[in-house]
Formats: structure tokens, C-alpha cells, sequence
């Protein structure tokens, strides 16, 4: 056992944690015989089991002190554990459809005991490789991100609130500092751990020497350690997310901050986009993908468009509420009211478009790279898919400013 | 005495708190005959004495919990003196030829004692509304915000000590609460507080009534609250600077804390502007001020000018240093570092800007005027000058982003 009492888990020692638990032990109704425990953590970060007893079942996942895809010689805080359980009760609060619920925590083991997402529950990303269209995604995720960067923002929290909150999550700053790297600083330089596909050598070395996107993204570097907009999720791409036909899970927010909304935002859009860039190389005689393609397009556009739709409608509800930043004694009419709010989604949208090219391009040449892309077989295929969506991202970073509608940024696809 | 050891000083019980405060009563060497102790407060907020001895001088500066020029129906947290104790020792550690050294600090007190700037220092705006010239202040104002502006912001801080340092200054929050309400909201509403001089009714009515000026203002207040670009004085107009000749001391940082540069900046440069508007009012048989007009013109764009060239030259120093905005090895030539460093300063003009014209319009028509204005004696001629600097700070907060330099700025008054 190290000091503080942390220990990392397996299987076996699992169990007798479990059994010495009772918030953990209740929910399988205190029955131990025929316990089945899968260790499935196939993120970057953690160890992920799945609990199921005869009674009840949970997921228990686990922070250990250094990247788990990279080892030990990239050591990383598990006191992101804490700000993971952290934002999973805020954002399960705010938002209860499309969180899993937290049952238990333990900050010295960095542990979290949350809801299994029993089968069919898929990782979205997954889905989205195999061809699986999901009517209520846009629905879902626009719900989750409305309510959560709504409530959280200035616009509903207090000056006192926010910067209470603002304040503890400071304390995450080294998974900031990892986001920093990964994807604002790495991928515009030569760095130990950057890789792409052979093919795209020359594109990345494009990349470090494109003088006017570095310039792009060091304001977007800028905004996400210096805005404090709201709490973010930090690391919303299509890997958090579980589905099934009618449900949608938001998961993982060890990355969680105050931060730009947009990031979020842009996270979800831009692996939306990847997939779309990728499909071309998951068609076969069975599927050419084409109507599929069809469907994530029209899912990034309604994504924007009904979280944009929710977040003003929210800002409308709550205009005379706590918030402190449009009081309704100034800003003192409909139409007022409209040019600010207009005034105000214009630059998020902006925003948005700016943070989801910025982590395409980290998944094309950065460190962590996408099954999206990943899973296709055929190197010069891949290369190809690749290369698109690498020249789409860095048009959509540069000239972000120009577009005034998601129809627009998807129309430019075409 | 209150609770947690506070209790309001005044000139009889400060004696006796120095005598039984080494720290003080050495400064004196400890010799109490003939000591002369004279309240000086003239701001809006706290009790300030200076103390003299035959051995030694200082100031004890002590904050009450409540904004002093309204009463006690305006609370506000005394805790404001341990955050302006902490930034004079910070500023002061960066540039402290400008920033009065701090000899004792006394928490539950919420009692500072440092430097007393011996005559002939004046309050500044004293200086400007008598007409005297100080040939250092561009220089001297501009080494303050060059350094302590870019040592605490993220070009120099690495993104670890920038956020544990964000978090401990949103603390001041209720400091920042009472900015965002006189400076970015009671202007433009009617509000308990607000005054003008009665000629300007009407014009304070037109402020209350601009759209385009209530979208800008927005903007900046969202700002205000969420940017936390370096650590700001976030009360740095002319009533804060103590001058002779050869010394500039920047006073009473009680309202610091994480925000945006442009705020101190345009505070400085906008309350100048104010001075130059009220300069036809002090104008006499003796003295037209027509030179002093120019010279104040002059030193706005000496200072701006001169704080980008030292803010630049120290970024440029450091470029290899311990900050974490833009790393060497992605801004990899002289001609992309000039690039960045041009968009950089190029939004933080157009920030200051707009922070400067805010910090008028709140003097002419919110809660509290500035003696620029107010010494005017006829209320006629004083309405003249104050509606000119108010037409003025109207047309720099809207058009603001159409100026590339101070001088065309200046260029726009005459």
C-alpha cells in the first residue's frame, strides 16, 4: 500500500473492497456468490471494472498515478478522480438523463462506484465505425450540453458561485496542463510522442510550419487557460459517450474545468467530423456508408442548432434569475435582449468550430489517434480519409470567422 | 472588540496597537514622544493614518466593513485588506520602484502598515487638476503595468502556479462583485447610487438607452468576469498613484485579482483622458492649460506606446522561459514571434480601449465622480467638459476595434 492509502485494485483485491463497502455492497444486495468483475478500461487513462452480481451491478473505475496508454513514465495526478466524481454528481444533477449515477466515492483510493451501463450500451464511437444511426443523439447531446454549460455559466450562476467553483477547479490543473499539450502545443511541433499514418509525414510536417493556423491556435490555447465560461466535461469526444437506440451517456469528465464552452462544443462537432471523414473507409459492397454519411451531417447540424435553440431558450427562462451578467434592467427589451443573446451564440459558435478543428487536428498528428481511423485497414485508404479531414480542420481554424450557420460549415463539406 | 479580534482603530487606540507591534514600533526605534498621527483617508473605502516619529514614518492603512464614502448600508468584506496586502507585496517584489514596501500585515485587524510616501508625493489626480507636468509618469506607469502585468500572466507563469494563483485571488470576489456593479452595470440602469451633474439628465438617460453601447459593454463585463489573463491592480486610476517629480508609487490594489490586462490599462489611460476633459474647467486668466492639454495628451501616448515596447521586450526575454503560452518550438522564427506578439498586443489595445472608455462613463454618470470634474466650481462650464468626455468614451467603447494606434486614438479627440 502506498501512503495515503491508496492502492491500485485487481480482479481479486476488488472484491474484498467491495465486500468491506456498503455503499457498494448494498447495490448487490450483499450477495458475493457467482460475482462476475471485467477489468474493460480501454481508454487512455484508468482502470475500468464492471461488477455484476446476482442483485444489482456497477461499474468501479479506478485512477492510477501515470498515463495508463502511455506507462509509468508519463506520471499523471489520480487526484483527477476527484474532479471526475466531482463533476459526475454536478453534471448528474443538472442533467440526470445523460449521466450515470455516482454511488460511491473514495478520494485516497481514487475510486468511483457509478452506474453500469448495462449492454446494449455501446461506446458512441463505436457505433458510429460499425454504421449505427442514433435518431436521438442530437436530441440527447444537445440536452446535455445546454444544461450543463448553461447552469454553470455566468449567465445562471451568481459572481460568488462561479468563482467559489472557479477556484476549486484550479485544482485539475494537470490535466489541463495534459490537454495543453496534447492538443494546443504537440501536434503544431516535433514532439516525442506525435505519430500519424507514413502517408502523412509531409501533411504534418505542413502543420508545424503553417504559420497562420499556429497563430490560430494559440488564441484558442489562450481561451481555454484563461476563460472561465463554465464547467466543462473537457474531454467530450465520441469515446465518453454510451448509446443504445433511445439512451445517451455522458461519462469520463476527469478532464472537467472551468472553462470555454466551445471546447466541449467543438469536441463533440469535431469527432462528429472525423467519423464522417472516416466512413469512406468502412465501405464494402454491403455498405458504400453514403446514407450514413448523410446521417452524421445532419447530426452535426442539429446537434448546434438544438443546443443553440436550448441554450437560449434556458437564457430566456432564467432572465431574471440569479445570473449576473445580462440584468434585466439593462438589457431591458425583446429586441435587446435578442441582438445580446445573437451577439453572444455568434461567438460561441465561433468558438466551437475553432476547439472541434483544433482536436481533429491533435487526432491526425497528435499522440492519441481514434478507432475512426485507426480500424481501417488499408494504410493508403486510411491515409486518404485522413488527409481530408486534416485539410478540412485547418480551413475550418482559419476561417472559422466566416461561417454564420452549422449549415454553412457542413455545405463546405460538399 | 468584534469577533475574530477586529476592532476599528483611531488615532488614541493605534498608539497602542503600534507600541505592542514590534514590526511598527521598530520603524519608529521604538521612540513614541511627539508622534504625530493624522487620518488621511480620502478614498472611498477605508481609514488611513500617517504615522510620524522622530526615528521613522509609515502608514497604516485599515479596511472597515463597509464602502466608507456610502455607510454602513453598503457592506463590504473587510478581507479586501489581506488581498491588498498580498498583491503590494507581489507588485512590489516586480517593480519595486513603484510600489511602497509593506512592513506588516494584520489579518484579523484587516491593518496594513507600510512606506508613508513623504512629501511632496501628491495623489496624482491632485497633481493633474493643479496642472503640474511629471515628465517620468509615462515611463514610470509604464514600467508598473509592463512588469507586473506580464510576470503573472501566463507568457511568464507556468499554467500550475497561474491557476493556484487564479484560485487564491477569487477570494476578493466581493471587491470584484462591487466593480462589476459600479463600473459595468449601474451606468447603464437606473440605479440607487448613480448621479450626474443635472445638465447631464439627459445624456445619462442616453446611456441608459444605447443598445449598441449596452452590447459592447456586455463584452466587457463578460470579460471582466471570466478572463483570468494576468494579475490586475483592477483600480488603477489616477487617485491611486502618488507622484513627485522623480517618484511614481502605485497605491491601494485592494480590488486585485486574475482578469483581464486591458482593465488596469484603460483605467490609467482613461481617468487621463478625464483629466484632459476637465482641463478647459481649471483654465484661468493665469494659465489656459492648453500646454498641459497637449502634454497629457503626450503622456497617453507615451505610456501606451512605451508599455508595449517593454511588455514586448519582455516577453521577447522570456520567450524561452518558464510560460507556457508559446513555446519556443512551435513559434520557431523571429517572423512568426512577431506575428503572435502583434495579435496579441493589437486585442489587448482594443481591450484597453474599451476598459478605459468604461471607466469614464461610470465617473460621469454612476456612483462615484472624480475631483477632475467635480472641483469644477460652475456647473455650467463642469457639464460642458464632463459631456465632451462622455461623448467621447462612448465613440471608443463602440468604435474602438477601428483604431491600430494610440496616436490616432488621441488623434480622434482633437
Amino acid at each position: 500500500m502506498e501512503a495515503n492509502g491508496f492502492r491500485p485494485l485487481d480482479e481479486k483485491s476488488l472484491v474484498e473492497y467491495i465486500k468491506a463497502t456498503p455503499a457498494l455492497s448494498s447495490k448487490l444486495g450483499n450477495q458475493f456468490d457467482g460475482l462476475l468483475i471485467k477489468e474493460v478500461g480501454d481508454g487512455n487513462l484508468n482502470f475500468v471494472y464492471i461488477v455484476v452480481g446476482s442483485a444489482g451491478s456497477f461499474v468501479i473505475k479506478q485512477a492510477i498515478p501515470y498515463i495508463r496508454c502511455i506507462g509509468e513514465t508519463w506520471p499523471m495526478t489520480k487526484e483527477r478522480a476527484y474532479f471526475e466524481a466531482l463533476t459526475l454528481k454536478e453534471e448528474g444533477r443538472l442533467c440526470p438523463d445523460h449521466v450515470p449515477e455516482v454511488y460511491h466515492f473514495d478520494r485516497s483510493m481514487s475510486l468511483i462506484g457509478m452506474r453500469y451501463l448495462e449492454p446494449p450500451h455501446i461506446i458512441l464511437r463505436k457505433g458510429l465505425i460499425t454504421g449505427v444511426e442514433y435518431p436521438l443523439l442530437a436530441e440527447h447531446m444537445s440536452d446535455f450540453m445546454a444544461t450543463t454549460l448553461f447552469f454553470t455559466s455566468l449567465l445562471y450562476l451568481s459572481t460568488t458561485d462561479h468563482k467559489r467553483a472557479v477556484s476549486e477547479f484550479c485544482g485539475n490543473v494537470e490535466l489541463c496542463r495534459l490537454t495543453e499539450q496534447v492538443v494546443f502545443s504537440d501536434p503544431y511541433r516535433v514532439a516525442q510522442y506525435n505519430r500519424c499514418t507514413p502517408h502523412l509525414d509531409h501533411d504534418a510536417e505542413a502543420v508545424r510550419n503553417d504559420n497562420a493556423l499556429k497563430l490560430e491556435v494559440a488564441e484558442l490555447k489562450t481561451m481555454f487557460c484563461e476563460r472561465t465560461q463554465a464547467l466543462i466535461h473537457g474531454d467530450l469526444h465520441t469515446g465518453s459517450v454510451m448509446v443504445t437506440s433511445d439512451s445517451t451517456q455522458v461519462i469520463d469528465p476527469e478532464f472537467a474545468f472551468y472553462g470555454p464552452m466551445g471546447f466541449d462544443i467543438g469536441a463533440f462537432l469535431g469527432n462528429l467530423f472525423l467519423s464522417f471523414f472516416s466512413q469512406d473507409g468502412h465501405a464494402d459492397q454491403g455498405n458504400d456508408r453514403r446514407a450514413y454519411k448523410i446521417w452524421i451531417l445532419k447530426t452535426i447540424e442539429e446537434t448546434w442548432n438544438l443546443f443553440e435553440k436550448k441554450f437560449t431558450t434556458l437564457w430566456n427562462e432564467h432572465k431574471d434569475g440569479t445570473g449576473e451578467l445580462y440584468f434585466p434592467d439593462i438589457y431591458n427589451s425583446p429586441e435587446l435582449q435578442l441582438l445580446a443573446r445573437g451577439k453572444y451564440m455568434k461567438s460561441l459558435f465561433h468558438d466551437s468550430l475553432g476547439f472541434g478543428a483544433a482536436k481533429m487536428i491533435r487526432r491526425l498528428v497528435g499522440v492519441a489517434h481514434v478507432e475512426d481511423f485507426e480500424s481501417i485497414q488499408d494504410v493508403s485508404k486510411r491515409a486518404d480519409c485522413e488527409r481530408r479531414a486534416l485539410n478540412f480542420a485547418k480551413m475550418l481554424m482559419k476561417e472559422r470567422r466566416g461561417f454564420k450557420t452549422i449549415n454553412q460549415v457542413v455545405a463546405a463539406i460538399q
